[in-house]
């Protein structure tokens, strides 16, 4: 039985950038399982009300409906146990959790605040007004004013990105010689930002440019194919 | 054969307030062991020069001199397999890491300009002009000057607590139901706090404040009754 994936889409339905539906989308990967993607907008919820809520991802597993990216990937290891874990040890996702949250309070808040316009840029035409709206409510000031306060964010993140670089410094992945749902958590994060913006946060003899290199590259080369905003330089 | 572990001390010799000795601290509880706790001062370079470096945590164990509290960490769980695991399944050392750089390059640096006047106030008076030269240097001010700039590192630290928070609304402890590694880790941060000064970062109700208030109980209130600067309230 075919699993379907609902991931936020751009005014290009190929473009699907949204971090917490990458993370789905390397778990899937990870654990060798194909998913039907569907395209979803922000403001198509009735697509997503028989979910219970109003967010993608969404994940529908004949006649089970999981939502929320960390309860996806716990729900995979549980029900798919014969492929490779995202979680590969006891203990191990207590502290992936840790990592997501961090991903997800920390990195996040600062990142949106870089991509915010080029965001909006990539929108369907009928998610602009919510997402102006919506976002211009959250941050107090128009979408403009937001992208133009982007540099000392930029500087924020790299300051809040150090123990990430400190690890990779040390080893090819977050999670060992191997990547797992730790990584992608982070991994989701960067993926956002290649989808949706030109903008290039990392240097590319940082240890987080080369570990996300890799990661580009894993499983044929998924994450590098997907469309995408940024431009390759020689060295991407 | 006894173990020893060289701690850095204040004044009073009883005043052990250090983080990274506070990990390790924790760990030999966490696996039942007793070691003779040495006190040490940031001048007294020569009592462990014969570790090949100067600063502590560094364990003695018979023929075996380990330094760094991560190194330490995990010579213990590799030295003493029988006892409780600090790292208890496959991968979680390696996210453990990632919690050990994240509290040391985002909290701690943080947290240092928080108590940095009243570490200064602890310290042995051989240790002074040594700290306040090395420290005045690092910040490129007095450390009373520092101290001043306190309220907004105070707001910046909270901030960046925000993922632990988060997961302990969860569950008890950062690793699960039980603490391990990880959750020693940021526990030395606090215990430095703790030990050293009287500031109250945390509020009652904070999910923060009641891990750490299980942590000061564990193994027999081990942490809770260390000689301290910090004054019980009623509810702590």
């Amino acid at each position: 039985m075919a699993l379907v994936l609902y991931e936020l889409a751009g005014s290009d339905p190929d473009l699907r950038f949204s971090p917490h539906c990458w993370k789905v989308r390397m778990a899937l990967a990870h654990k060798g399982l194909n998913a039907d993607r569907q395209p979803w907008r922000f403001t198509e919820k009735e697509a997503i009300a028989f979910s219970g809520q109003g967010k993608v991802p969404v994940l529908v597993d004949s006649d089970e409906t999981v939502t929320d990216s960390w309860r996806i990937a716990e729900y995979l290891d549980m029900r798919f146990p014969e492929t490779s874990a995202l979680f590969p040890g006891t203990g191990v996702a207590e502290l992936a959790h840790f990592v997501n949250a961090w991903t997800d309070t920390t990195l996040l808040p600062l990142t949106v605040r870089i991509i915010l316009l080029d965001i909006y840029d990539c929108l369907d035409a009928k998610d602009r007004d919510y997402f102006r709206r919506s976002r211009e409510e959250r941050f107090g000031k128009s979408l403009e004013a937001v992208a133009a306060d982007g540099a000392p964010n930029i500087a924020a993140l790299q300051t809040a990105l150090t123990p990430l670089r400190q690890i990779l410094k040390k080893r090819p992945y977050l999670s060992g010689d191997a990547p797992a749902y730790a990584d992608y958590c982070i991994f989701g994060l960067f993926m956002w930002v290649r989808c949706s913006s030109p903008v290039r946060l990392l240097e590319p003899d940082d240890p987080i440019f080369l570990w996300r290199d890799r990661l580009l590259d894993a499983f044929g080369g998924l994450a590098r194919s997907a469309t995408c905003r940024e431009t390759e330089g020689p060295t991407s």
